[in-house]
C-alpha cells in the first residue's frame, strides 16, 4: 500500500517535493508519484498540491487526503472528488510566518502612504503628508483562521488598532473579534485598511464588491492575500476611480497568471504581487504532512480537518 | 523670567507649538515667541526647533536649552552656541513609535522585494522571486539610542535576525549588540539590510560611503532614516550601478528639500521619502519638553542630556 504525491506540478516540482518527502517518510511507507507509472489500486493516501479535477477519483482504495497547500477550494470544487474520504489542510508555521510578513509589509505600505510617495517621487515632488501613528489606524482582518488570526495578532503587536471577523465567534488577545452579519457590517465600516484572509467558499466568493467598498471609510486601503475570486474586479476599479478605495495590494487574481492585457497591471492605485504572499515550502511542509499521515495510520485524529460542507 | 520658543519655523508652526505649550505650561511660567517682540534679558530657558545659527547667542541669561526635536546636530554646529549651557534632546515615545513604524515599513519593503515587484508590474511581468523568511534575513541597525534601539527591538520582534551597533557597548534583548571598530566591520559584513539611525557627528559624517558599501553582502539593501550627511551620495549611486547595493530607502538628504534636478528622484534603485520618518508632534513633545523644564527649575537632573563633545 502506498502514499501518492499528486498535483498541478511540473517534473521539477515533483522532484523537489519527492526529495523532502523521502527525507521524512516513516519506515515501511512507500511513496509513488503521479507523474510516474504506479499501481492505482495500491494507493491509500494522497498528498495533494492542487490536483487536477478528476484525478483523485481514479484511486478506488483512497482512505485519506493531505493537502500540501493551505487552500483547498480548487480541490473541493472538483465534482468527482470522493466525498467520504477525510481531507486535511496544511497548517505550516513557516507558511503562516510568510503570510504574516506579507500582511505586515502590505499594511505598513498603505499606512505609511508609500504609494503616494512613489507617485510624488515620479514628479520630483517634496511634500510631507499627514502621518497618524499605527494606534490611530484601524485595520480590519477578514478571516481569523490559522493565517488571519496570526496576521491580526502581529498587526496588533506593532500597534495597529485591529479588529477581526470570523464566521464563528473567536477570541484573540489584543484583537476586537466580531462575527455574524452585524459584526461584518461593523468591521467594514471601521476599517481604514481591510485585509482579506477568508477561505474561498460559496459564501465568500465575490465578498469584496461594490456594496462592501461603499461601506468602508472613504479612502480606505485594501489588501487581498486570500483568493482572487473573493474580489469583484470591476467593482474595485470603480471604487478606485471614485476615491472610495485609495489603494489596493493584490496578491491573488481570478485568473493567474494575471493576463498581460489586464487593467490591474497599469493601474496606479493597485500594487500587483504575483501570488507570492506565502509559499508552501517543501522543507517544512513535507514533515508536517507526513506527521499527519502517521496520525491517520495510527488511528489518531488528524489536524486541520476540512469540512466539505463548510468549504474549508 | 521667561521661556522662549525659537526655531526655523513659520508663523503657523509657531502658533501650533504655542497652543500645545500653553496647554502644559507650569503655573508661574511665561512663554515668549521668537517671532514676536520680547525681552531678551528675561529669557532663561529656550525651547528650540532647529534655531537659526547665531540666535541663541543673543540671550545673555540663558540657563537651559531643551530641543523639541530628536536631532541636535545642526544646533551644535552653530559656532556661536553658548557652550556652557546644558542642552537636552527630545525623547518622545510618539516620535520613537513613528520611527519604528517607518523602519518596519522600509525593511519589510526590501525584505519582501516590493521594488522588484513594482518594476515587474510596470512591464506586466508575472514572476515569483525566491522569498526567505524574516529569520533568514540579517538586518543591521547602526545606532542603538532611543530610536535605533527601539527599531532593533521591533525588527527582532517580527522575526528578523537583528544585529545592532553602538559607539559604547549596549545590551538589548533579542539583538546581537556590537560596538567598536571590529564590531562595525562585523555588523556591515553580515547585514543583508542595513538601517542607519546614528546621530550625526564629525565621526559619523559620511559613514555610508564606498568603503562601507564594499563590505556589505552583495545586493544588500540600505535604509537611511538619520541624516542626509551620513551618506556619500556619489558612492551610493556607484554601489547601485554595480549591484553591490540593490535598493535604498532614503528619508533624509544632504540638501532638503531634495533639489528637483537631483539624480535620486528618477533612480529606480532609490525610494525617496521627503523627511517623513518621524515628526515631532507638538501634542506629545510640548508636554515632555516642559516636564524637563520643570526638572531644571527644581534643580533636578534633566533627561536626555546632550554631550557637546560627543556630538549628541
Amino acid at each position: 500500500m502506498s502514499i501518492l504525491l499528486i498535483g498541478s506540478l511540473d517534473d521539477d516540482d515533483y522532484a523537489d517535493w519527492k526529495t523532502h518527502l523521502l527525507a521524512h517518510l516513516p519506515a515501511g511507507e512507500t511513496l509513488v508519484l503521479a507523474n510516474e507509472p504506479h499501481d492505482v489500486d495500491a494507493v491509500e493516501i494522497a498528498l495533494v498540491a492542487n490536483p487536477p479535477h478528476g484525478t483523485l477519483a481514479r484511486y478506488p482504495n483512497l482512505r485519506f487526503v493531505q493537502s500540501l497547500w493551505a487552500g483547498v477550494d480548487r480541490m473541493l470544487s472538483d465534482p468527482t472528488l470522493p466525498t467520504a474520504i477525510p481531507i486535511s489542510r496544511l497548517v505550516d508555521p513557516a507558511l503562516t510566518q510568510a503570510m504574516v510578513e506579507c500582511a505586515l509589509a502590505s499594511v505598513l505600505l498603505l499606512h505609511r502612504q508609500l504609494p503616494a510617495y512613489v507617485r510624488q517621487q515620479a514628479r520630483a515632488e517634496w511634500k510631507q503628508l499627514a502621518q497618524p501613528l499605527a494606534g490611530q489606524r484601524r485595520v480590519g482582518v477578514l478571516g481569523l483562521g490559522a493565517l488571519g488570526g496570526a496576521c491580526a495578532t502581529a498587526l496588533a503587536g506593532i500597534g495597529f488598532a485591529v479588529s477581526g471577523w470570523s464566521r464563528a465567534p473567536k477570541a484573540i488577545d489584543g484583537v476586537a473579534c466580531l462575527s455574524g452579519g452585524a459584526g461584518m457590517e461593523q468591521l467594514v465600516a471601521t476599517s481604514d485598511i481591510l485585509v482579506n484572509l477568508l477561505p474561498l467558499t460559496p459564501d465568500t466568493m465575490g465578498i469584496l464588491d461594490a456594496r462592501l467598498f461603499g461601506r468602508l471609510p472613504q479612502g480606505a486601503g485594501l489588501v487581498n492575500l486570500a483568493r482572487g475570486r473573493h474580489l469583484v474586479e470591476a467593482d474595485l476599479l470603480a471604487a478606485l476611480s471614485s476615491g472610495q478605495v485609495s489603494h489596493a495590494v493584490l496578491d491573488v487574481f481570478a485568473q493567474e497568471p494575471l493576463p498581460g492585457e489586464h487593467p490591474f497591471w497599469a493601474h496606479p492605485g493597485i500594487t500587483v504581487l504575483p501570488h507570492v504572499a506565502a509559499y508552501s515550502a517543501p522543507e517544512s511542509a513535507a514533515r508536517i504532512a507526513l506527521e499527519n499521515v502517521a496520525r491517520h495510520r495510527a488511528g489518531q485524529p488528524t489536524t486541520a480537518m476540512v469540512d466539505p460542507a463548510r468549504g474549508y
